[in-house]
């Protein structure tokens, strides 16, 4: 396919690298940032540009790789009828775009994806479309590119799972920063805690979470809980996240 | 080795498997539950016992694999001199079995343990011995049976180790608990979710948790925030940790 890619980012930069690999044609780039755009241009073989208004109108799909705070300016500034448009981003609803075009969808990986990676992670992509070409042509585009599951999902699906996902990583992954932090200042060796951190994460994918709990908070064990609140006594953010979790653990059922 | 385990929760079942496989003779199981003590015997080929009076007084090692709160009435029934004894709790301090023999020390699996496990997984064991004989014995022990690393480490090392394995670990997995009954409840199939939980435990083998650090708290993404906390409306729970968690991402440095 023909592609567009607004926006010079994380997002961006990935899909479009793996599209050039899969045998698409980036057409052109578009972003404010004309460094990074002639940048992504030179690396896929293409032109770049800083305005909207001379987007390249011959496209076959858009893809709006943009800020979620961005979206609707750029959608105010975008008319590609006929054109298959979406956006990535997990908490806008795709109608930002209905303006833009009949057909317009959503392409958002369930991911916060970094440049530095080469290779995709096997998680699945969301797509939706508004309509029959839409959801097709997106479809069609995620199964030629990604390695995990391509799966159908509705704005209050993937509002939810962009929920969920912040529990699961972005705060799972500040408790493991925390957790670093805590034994560089105390003088442990934070890597000795990687093989736990990978066995709690592949232990759930056999057992459930709720059955795979255990630990001091889930055995009342109100003796290591107070030694442990007294080790963290120089350090009262640990001491009152370990009490607010200890506690969301005994209530939990 | 000849080896007596106290104890027949999952510690003391996992390891004891693991001696035997390893070509040690567990000499007696003891344990105030007669069923599990005589299933275990009946497994490794030996006798058992619900009585620590009677305990073998011939073996090389004892190992007390038995709860925190029960380790000082245990340790306070026992005389074994000449022996090496050690117990597998992160945060008792070894001298709990000072009464008991010269040669004491501490052989802690960082991990909970369950029996089901028929691979121990490849997480550090931490060893001390109060004497230089403890402490080879229990090394050597070690080295026989355990896949991970063979780590020497201090009751306060332990007790610190184990407050950090609370917050990557158990804390961790309840998060997973919370965001999978969240899904059940809003008909979301939590499985999609496992391939994030696996990159984000992945990622930190490579780079930081500090810089691998993403999502909305960290981009000070109010509107997406905001968006959250709506969706978490029916949850006063969730929503009551997404604050603290956004909060903690959002203070740290």
């Amino acid at each position: 396919m023909q592609i567009v890619i607004i926006g010079t980012g994380n997002v961006a930069s990935v899909l479009g690298r793996k599209f050039v690999a899969a045998g698409h044609t980036i057409v052109q780039v578009v972003g404010r940032n004309s460094t990074a755009a002639s940048a992504l241009a030179y690396e896929w073989n293409t032109v770049s540009t800083d305005y909207l208004s001379i987007i390249n109108q011959q496209a076959d799909v858009y893809l709006l790789a943009v800020s979620d705070m961005a979206l609707p300016a750029v959608a105010g500034e975008l008319k590609l009828p006929g054109k298959v448009v979406a956006h990535t981003a997990a908490s806008v609803p795709a109608d930002v775009l209905k303006t833009v075009t009949d057909h317009y969808g959503v392409f958002y990986p369930l991911q916060s994806i970094r440049k530095e990676m080469t290779a995709l992670p096997e998680i699945p992509v969301f797509v939706d479309g508004h309509d029959e070409k839409a959801l097709t042509t997106l479809q069609q585009l995620a199964h030629s590119i990604w390695p995990g599951k391509v799966v159908q999902a509705t704005d209050d699906d993937r509002l939810k799972l962009h929920v969920a996902a912040v529990f699961v990583s972005n705060f799972t992954n500040h408790l493991y920063a925390l957790a670093e932090d805590y034994c560089r200042q105390e003088g442990i060796d934070f890597t000795q805690l990687l093989p736990l951190i990978q066995e709690t994460a592949n232990r759930i994918t056999t057992i459930s979470p709720a059955q795979a709990q255990t630990g001091p908070a889930l055995r009342h064990d109100s003796e290591t809980i107070q030694k442990h609140l007294a080790v963290l006594q120089a350090y009262p953010h640990l001491q009152a996240l370990y009490k607010t979790l200890t506690s969301s653990i005994q209530q939990f059922k």
